[in-house]
């Protein structure tokens, strides 16, 4: 039996029908050459009559909102799905399917997770094996995006020859070493608030900065996001959508710009979003405001939710792709600095506080035209290694984050291999053709190829 | 625009997360024998790029709780799902996948039913053609069950040869002139309460005789029904089961023993669940109540909701199957006499009213040990005609009802052809093992054969 942290009580609080409050990811796996055709239903099988029950966290049931407790009365048919696409099934189709699955909510007498297994998916070419998806939802109270997707990653192994014969919620025993970092250390409730109080006074003091600040024109207030379509009532309908781009690509851009790499991921962000909301002439005069989590865990746990946030200002009104990079770099910059003066416990209660009144928007659903951010892009981490399942390559991993009520759109990144996967979820119903969103993303990248070739031709300086 | 009715408005308001208010349809459709692969395919690519927009009610979208409005902004790819089972895709991992999306809720931004194409189902027997699933969910607050199997069956059509273009849910178009029996007569809101004060009267007589009967052992008072597993806080998880059997089965033992087949049937629903519940020693001494709702609706009309009900006394405690159907069949004419006596307005305000304290219960969640009823045993036309489907003909058809918190389990029958079709819910992690339900019905019923088997053969009177 373990007590809710606060921030896990919020998350669980926070959901609702329209506001479903998990994460998922999608990772998408190549068959062996060699595979024979029952080869994913073994792996179901296999999974399906393990007597290996899960483990922390996916053991975890609620208790009346107040604890976690081991669930006594485990059900893998409840939380292992087998699915099938029909021809075509392209991968347009897998992400038509993790749209409806990632809009719906999770089953709170159960420990809060699925696992779903999507087979039948086409080869990537001509003459290559066929695919299968593993799409795996797990809500935030239980573990933040970051965690979820090292739960799924740590569970896979770095060998096509390794046999897997353990279902992934029960190959946290391959690593028991790890298991006590992943658990969040024994501590009462008085002992939490206590440490919280503790920083009020740095809190107050950086708090105090940040409104004398008004001037400095990298600092973003938090009433300056503008009134955006990406900020309203939303609905329960999603659309997910998903795409992969060679990091080579933006390392080339940050080397050649001086900015980090992070720096140019956001500005081709926000180059995107101004095509697409231009498109519909929805471009606000004000630059979009973005909230960029910032994971203040600094150990390995794979658990629990520990993260601060920096208000990047994305500078969509600016026509110049170079000029909006320039911003993201400042804004991002004057963020880290800040942050940079305190302590984790600081960092993490100075984002509460300062963004407080945004948790209250959220959690009354009133939405004033003015928010404290327009958007939340995020990254969470992948893997630099090759992953493999039972012989499968894994080829792609997408991560689906999460919409708040007022906030219908989420950008989050991992990396895998040599590449950054986009994972894009979006409410289907109050922002269309959201899957035009990665090709905007392509043109803008491209735009800052030619600024590089421009440079490293000597054309531009 | 239409005002929402009271009852309409009750069902939107009973729903839950745990508490889906929808009501669904599996239809079980096999190909024709020269399909070709495609088939299915291009049956769901018709309905997809139709033209045709949505008749009533498949165009109606809730606005603010008060209003039914036409979805001016109606999106296809949310409403029809397509999918495939992998293999072994036999009707039981059908039935798996119609539990999980069962207990899923609809986006209330959008017209409140979804339609779900599943192929890839194995043949009934080796040599016979693919089979694939139309699942049609709907909210109970736009058509009640009698409604909703009615509405997907006068999409179909009764020859294998036609040849149906447009999608199911602009079908309506084919029935034009059903069209004025289907829309609600349009009445002010004042009628509507002067119609129902004027019943007032009478309803107030017949429920003072009501609580003067105590002492009629075929009277079911409200106060009745045991404590049993049946009646605990259900979670969100669904389990369908589904089975056919032949009517002329129920119509044997129904002439020899001189009762209705309705009666037969709740008999064996009452010796079905006695074995269940004694399986696992949680039979109650006293014997379960059944809801069984009795169809007010005198015309053709497809929407809306209108309906009353019978308290039945199912006699579980009763070991003999003979004694059991004997106080099913007096309870059900206790029922059904005490109804003859007024008009529909009249009887839809008296159950209203007899079970408003249910009502209370469901909606304030409160579950004390005496309830009203243990369970809803109900009814839905099915087709004395073969449908066919653009060449498929309709195998088999199962309703899906609702479940309520307090009421683990729901058992609704619609007939096809010369069968009586079982759909059968249940909260999956409140009731174990469910799927049993099908055999016990079957050996309940086999228990009555031998029954007439004796009577036949002069052995019994």
């Amino acid at each position: 039996m373990r007590l809710l942290s606060i921030v896990d009580l919020l998350f669980l609080l926070l959901e609702k029908r329209k506001q479903p409050m998990h994460v998922g990811g999608l990772f998408l796996f190549e068959q062996p050459e060699d595979a024979d055709p029952d080869y994913v239903l073994s792996l179901v099988q296999q999974m399906q009559s393990s007597k290996t029950p899960p483990t922390f966290p996916f053991n975890q049931v609620l208790h009346n909102l107040a604890y976690w407790e081991v669930d006594e009365d485990f059900d893998v048919e409840h939380h292992l799905r087998h699915i099938a696409l029909p021809k075509p099934a392209r991968v347009r189709e897998l992400l038509a399917y993790i749209s409806k699955e990632h809009g719906r909510l999770l089953d709170r007498a159960r420990p809060l997770w699925e696992c779903h297994i999507i087979e039948g998916i086409e080869p990537e070419s001509e003459g290559r094996p066929k695919r299968f998806g593993l799409y795996f939802k797990i809500h935030h109270s239980l573990v933040d995006g970051v965690a979820a997707m090292r739960l799924v990653q740590k569970s896979l192994s770095q060998s096509p020859n390794e046999t897997i014969t353990l279902p992934l919620w029960a190959l946290m025993m391959r690593h028991r070493y790890q298991l006590e970092t992943i658990l969040p250390p024994k501590r009462t409730f008085g002992a939490i608030v206590k440490d919280q109080l503790k920083t009020a006074k740095p809190v107050v003091s950086e708090l105090a900065k940040s409104l004398s600040q008004g001037s400095d024109s990298n600092f973003v207030r938090t009433t300056q996001a503008p009134a955006s379509i990406l900020n309203q009532s939303i609905s329960s309908s999603r659309r997910f959508t998903a795409g992969s781009f060679d990091l080579e690509r933006f390392k080339r851009v940050a080397k050649n710009l001086n900015v980090s790499i992070n720096d140019v991921v956001l500005a081709i962000c926000s180059g995107a979003l101004r095509q697409y909301l231009e498109s519909m002439n929805e471009l606000p005069k004000e630059p979009l405001i973005a909230w960029v989590p910032y994971s203040m865990r600094k150990d390995e746990s794979a658990a629990g939710n520990q993260f601060a946030f920096i208000l990047c200002n994305l500078g969509t009104h600016l026509d110049s792709p170079l000029e909006r990079l320039k911003l993201v770099h400042n804004s991002m910059n004057d963020g880290k600095s800040r942050f940079g003066r305190m302590t984790q416990s600081e960092v993490i209660n100075y984002s509460l506080v300062s963004y407080s009144w945004e948790f209250v928007n959220v959690l009354t659903s009133i939405y004033p035209k003015k928010q404290a951010f327009n958007l939340i892009i995020s990254n969470v981490p992948g893997s630099k290694k090759k992953l493999y399942w039972n012989g499968s390559e894994l080829r792609a991993l997408y991560p689906a984050s999460i919409l708040f009520n007022g906030q219908a759109m989420n950008i989050t990144l991992a990396s895998y291999l040599d590449r950054i996967e986009f994972g894009i979820v979006a409410c289907s119903k109050t922002l269309p053709k959201v899957q035009n969103m990665l090709k905007l993303l392509e043109d803008e990248l491209v735009q800052f190829e030619q600024v590089c070739h421009e440079i490293e031709t000597g054309v531009r300086e």
